[in-house]
């Protein structure tokens, strides 16, 4: 497997199932190609016609968009195990997922991810203040049920957790508080062992995305 | 299974999981919130803390989504069977919808699904003309591949068509010329029995939400 990827301080759609596969050691290459440079646009649509990243290869299969190469990976690699086994809290994990997928725009777009800037912070908004306070309810919502799991959104690691690590990240970098339970979710993402990679990796790039330093 | 939707004039993601329980024969009720009024909101949240239709209750599980209601329905009620059998095709299909459900933000809103609008007229810009074409390629390509199984974009009819079904209205409702391969299959679309039920009770519906009410 190839897994071609944005800039890793910024590309927060690539770091869900880069997530995915790292926390499950699943061997893959990786190719990076940095966003906001004259050749990218030309770079990612030689990769994929949809012209985003993430995109992954996998012998003559080429998947992209997060959420259907997490789903793909699952369903080859993972025997399903990137979902919750149990029905019903698959169906709210993906229902977690899609919410996060198809919205939250306030933070994707007020809040861009940006790894390296920790200490800015961005004016609040209404639309930012409902959707941070969505996300913490969420996340509470999810330890307090699924806690005598594992330490995870759904007690083990899943899917669900690698569409919400970017906003981990968002949260993170502009100072966001959070409720107790939704900060120890928090620092448990930021803390694994992948995300510290990611981070780490992410810090060290040069690149600057204009449109997403945001904040002072 | 009860599913709670928005206007079936306006609402373009009620429309993917109305349309895979309707194709399949699935029972379930169906309870209609229509959005812009008063007590929309409140009777949305009610429904879902996520604060948007559709949402699917079933027993005791709240779904909400269009993506993950569909998902769901496909696991529990159709033993898979939403999503093409083969590995590499599914993953195609998550791909492109995927692609529907974060994406193709110009069609979305310089288009809004309004069944009974035909004839409507919007002006063209840059962004939709490439999103335009950029789904008339996915669904020629589609429908070039699979055409051996059957008409729909990956042979059988699976949640890809659902979650382009809106589409398929809205380039009706503003007139969008399309490739012969594209119409076709937009056609298929249209002319079901299920799409043609739903696009009757959007007419028949009375209430007008402004905002999508686009074009002359």
């Amino acid at each position: 497997m190839k897994l071609i990827i944005g800039n890793k301080n910024y590309s927060s759609w690539s770091l869900r199932p880069w997530l995915l596969l790292a926390t499950h050691k699943l061997a893959f290459d990786e190719e990076r190609i940095p966003l906001d440079e004259p050749d990218t646009k030309a770079r990612i649509l030689e990769a994929s016609e949809a012209g985003k990243v993430p995109v992954l290869k996998d012998g003559d299969l080429t998947v992209w968009d997060s959420l259907a190469i997490c789903e793909y990976v699952s369903e080859k690699y993972l025997d399903g195990r990137g979902w919750p086994q149990d029905l019903a809290a698959r169906a709210e994990a993906r229902a977690v997922s899609a919410e996060m997928h198809s919205g939250l725009f306030a933070i994707r777009g007020q809040m861009p991810m940006n790894c390296r800037a920790t200490g800015r912070r961005v004016p609040m908004t209404p639309e930012l203040e409902n959707e941070i306070a969505r996300v913490d309810r969420l996340w509470s919502d999810c330890r307090a049920k699924y806690s005598a799991g594992g330490p995870w959104l759904f007690g083990d690691f899943s899917i669900a957790d690698c569409m919400f690590a970017p906003v981990t990240s968002r949260f993170a970098t502009y100072g966001v508080s959070l409720s107790d339970r939704a900060r120890e979710y928090q620092q448990q993402v930021l803390n694994s062992a992948p995300m510290q990679d990611w981070i780490r990796a992410g810090s060290e790039e040069t690149e600057i995305v204009q449109a997403d330093e945001a904040g002072a």
